[in-house]
């Protein structure tokens, strides 16, 4: 038994070891490598990648996990944890014929190129054929799994545990009832507070106030890195080693600033795992809807807080003196204008999620049969008219505008607005045991860091996100908290 | 035959892709890694050397180069070279015993933090037992090839093909009779040129003139990028992928300047190897002491020029307005301003050379006996005292200034020195054919550049160093042009 141990050990050691090298070159790849290294970097990753792959997907290895699930009674918690995940992963995979699996890589591989290419031609057209093969694929591999629940359910569960239609229906109802009107509500007073924080500052200004602010939340420079790229994103090499991006745009001082505090959020959850798991598979974020509500917390609930700007305003001044002629409120105003914004990753709290569920209501519409491929772009925009009051003059502010599609990422759209539920739920729980508001006003931001760290980020991938929550907050996933957060924030500012 | 052919392609193919990754995490450790992350990407690198080291020392391998040599007739000029070049290594070796190959290679693994230790306590004592180790096994090494030549020119060889102490000895003695009688004569005219060029600029404004500078002598940001480390170095990836670095300190404005120059030379050379030459072991440079002419050659002959500054003062002065006040004579004088420096790294043109002279001195004399390692700081510091007429205050500053001894580096000092030579034959031989003075008035350096490219660069490692120099020159290293450009120049700047 402690042979078999000892051998899964060293592959996952090795597997681990390939994917932290795979993380460098990616990194390397979208912060700094010139146009004339992608083609070699990129191959690299491919290889890399496949080899990473065939690790843990080959018979041999896949035997040995099977020999240890039969005993996994006498593993210890962590090993019988890995175990697990890994057979989970692994019952998915062996139904799918390897000839087809193989097909469908290759699909994605070239998926991501024709959206590039369909969004500079601004022609949903050119990428309706390659994404019609990638929603069959999904629905193919699903069904080969022969389970009663209905496929979208499953695919969704596939990124959020303990996931169905039945929970977000009934979430985005209510939140279609709620915000929606309060969206209308709010736009008809056509109020302009973000017209007091619009000013230039300089990337070097933008950048110092990055890495202040990181500190301020307690990001570890010791074992963590900030720079640059065209989408912000965190990526861990190791628990010592995690890294993020922002992007800084000279007329946009708060943009990288968000961003900055949103991959914090990220970097902090990562460097925040137990020591004792970094060699394991649940050197992790429990779930991409934990991992989200982490970087939610910290971007909004946290950083658009009228506490968090009393403690911090005369320190941002430093970086940014044009905040010297405005008051807190004025700050905090005009960081939580509302926006019917047509591009989901720059949208405000309150609308967010809306985004979101335009989203899910395709993508199960979709998988049940209730749309089509082709009509995509005129569905998308009638939602879009509907949820938000705005329309997309064209394919690319669109239902071309997300990566995740050409990725084969359906179902995880769902991730971003379970981490906004999360989040506020984690935050009320958290006010019971310490004093937020206190702790923001007078810049303790490590007793945050230190709440979050013992109660989520040190258990990595070794809780469910629902013993996570449960543990937290005495209840699963419930929207109303959220709701209820969303409304009383912004009829206050627009009031 | 051509299937022993496509097997080695494939061999060199899957190296070269080890070696370019290699490449990649070394940068990354070197300009960007956060602490937390040394241990992890240390351990890739060790990991992936040793890989890239048995690809090509395997017995199998060695079988295979040893087959296509013996009929190297029909093998094509650059298939040709490459098996010729590993015979050469595989010589080297092979006579090698394999277990004192591995203690050799644990003994440099470790040497590096025993020479930091050292440097950190100013003591020379406890380095030199395991620097005695490195020069015996270096000695015993090159007996076991069981040639007539002197150990120390063999040494040398492996650096530099042809090399000898025959040759060198005549060199610095020439060296020793000029340049330190001109040193003397400078020193006592005790002139400062620099006085007028010390002023502070700001680290981003230096990064923008190093970009400008860069671009300005044709390195090419399409395959390249400029980064920051502690000491400035050049990496290849491959061709199209070539990463300088360079430190920017805001009192030396002009350090970074020159290293940027510096570095650059080594990247165009890099980006310059023919496109043919990209899968073989042939794309890189002829020799170190070739690529040091190619770097030298741009930071000095090209860079300390009063031409070069004439055609780019206004440019700078866009970067270092400081630079209005003065003139082009001003600016010339100041950055070849003569000092007695104790630190080789930061010597100026006219000394440079004999700081590498009394490490040839220490290398040969204790390659022949002559010395002991446990003199050395006695010895260093007479010799500094005898031609640069400064003595250290402690071994930092004297012997344990290199790293190059701890990893083993025996006979690689004098490229150095051949690069300045090389440099200076260089030039004569491209005066000759274009108007090198007028191309830098007017700002064409993409003319030099090219004429570097078509007689140097191009080829790789396609020619020796020899071949390259005799094509460009009709005759072989000499070092009567480096030592009249120096005492030219020197003269007529302290005239």
């Amino acid at each position: 038994m402690r042979d078999k141990v000892s051998i899964f050990r060293e592959k996952i050691k090795e597997k681990k070891m390939l994917d932290s090298m795979l993380a460098l070159l990616q990194w390397d790849l979208e912060t700094q490598a010139p146009k004339g290294g992608y083609e070699l970097i990129s191959k690299m990753i491919g290889d890399l990648s496949l080899k990473s792959y065939e690790l843990t997907t080959n018979k041999e290895f896949i035997k040995l996990v099977e020999n240890l699930y039969k005993e996994k009674e006498s593993l210890d918690e962590i090993e019988r944890k890995e175990v697990e995940i890994l057979i989970e992963d692994i019952e998915k995979i062996k139904v799918i014929p390897s000839d087809e699996y193989r097909l469908y890589s290759e699909l994605t591989a070239k998926a991501q190129g024709i959206w590039e290419h369909a969004r500079e031609k601004k022609d949903f057209k050119i990428f309706a054929p390659v994404l019609k093969e990638i929603f069959e694929y999904n629905k193919k591999f699903i069904k080969y799994r022969g389970k009663d629940e209905d496929v979208y359910s499953q695919l969704l569960c596939d990124y959020e545990k303990g996931m169905n239609i039945e929970k977000l229906d009934k979430f985005f109802e209510e939140l279609k009832n709620e915000i929606v009107p309060l969206l209308k509500e709010i736009e008809l007073q056509k109020r302009d507070f973000q017209g007091k924080i619009k000013f230039q500052e300089s990337k070097e200004k933008q950048k110092e106030l990055s890495k202040f602010i990181l500190k301020y939340l307690g990001f570890d420079f010791q074992r963590g890195i900030i720079s640059e790229s065209t989408h912000p994103f965190t990526l861990t090499v190791n628990r010592n080693d995690v890294r993020l991006t922002t992007k800084y745009i000279e007329e946009l001082p708060f943009s990288s600033l968000y961003s900055s505090i949103h991959e914090g959020g990220h970097g902090i959850y990562e460097q925040g795992v137990e020591n004792v798991l970094e060699e394991t598979i649940l050197a992790d974020g429990s779930s991409m809807g934990i991992h989200e509500s982490q970087s939610r917390f910290y971007e909004n609930i946290i950083g658009r807080s009228e506490e968090f700007w009393s403690g911090i305003k005369d320190k941002v001044e430093n970086y940014y003196p044009n905040l010297k002629k405005l008051s807190v409120k004025e700050v905090y105003k005009g960081i939580n204008q509302v926006e019917k914004s047509l591009i989901r990753v720059e949208a405000d709290e309150l609308t967010y999620s809306l985004h979101i569920m335009v989203r899910y209501e395709i993508e199960k519409g979709i998988m049940n049969g209730k749309y089509n491929v082709d009509e995509l772009p005129q569905i998308w925009n009638e939602k879009m008219m509907e949820y938000l009051g705005v329309e997309p003059k064209d394919d690319v502010e669109g239902v071309l505008q997300d990566v995740h599609w050409s990725c084969g990422l359906i179902g995880y759209f769902p991730s971003y607005a379970l981490g906004n539920v999360y989040s506020v739920q984690i935050y009320e729980a958290m006010k019971k045991d310490i004093n937020v508001e206190g702790a923001l006003e007078r810049g303790e931001l490590i007793k945050i860091k230190e709440w979050l760290g013992e109660k989520i980020h040190k258990y990595g991938k070794l809780k469910t996100p629902k013993e996570i929550i449960i543990n937290i907050c005495g209840e699963d996933l419930n929207s109303k908290y959220y709701i209820e957060y969303l409304k009383n924030k912004y009829r206050e500012i627009y009031n």
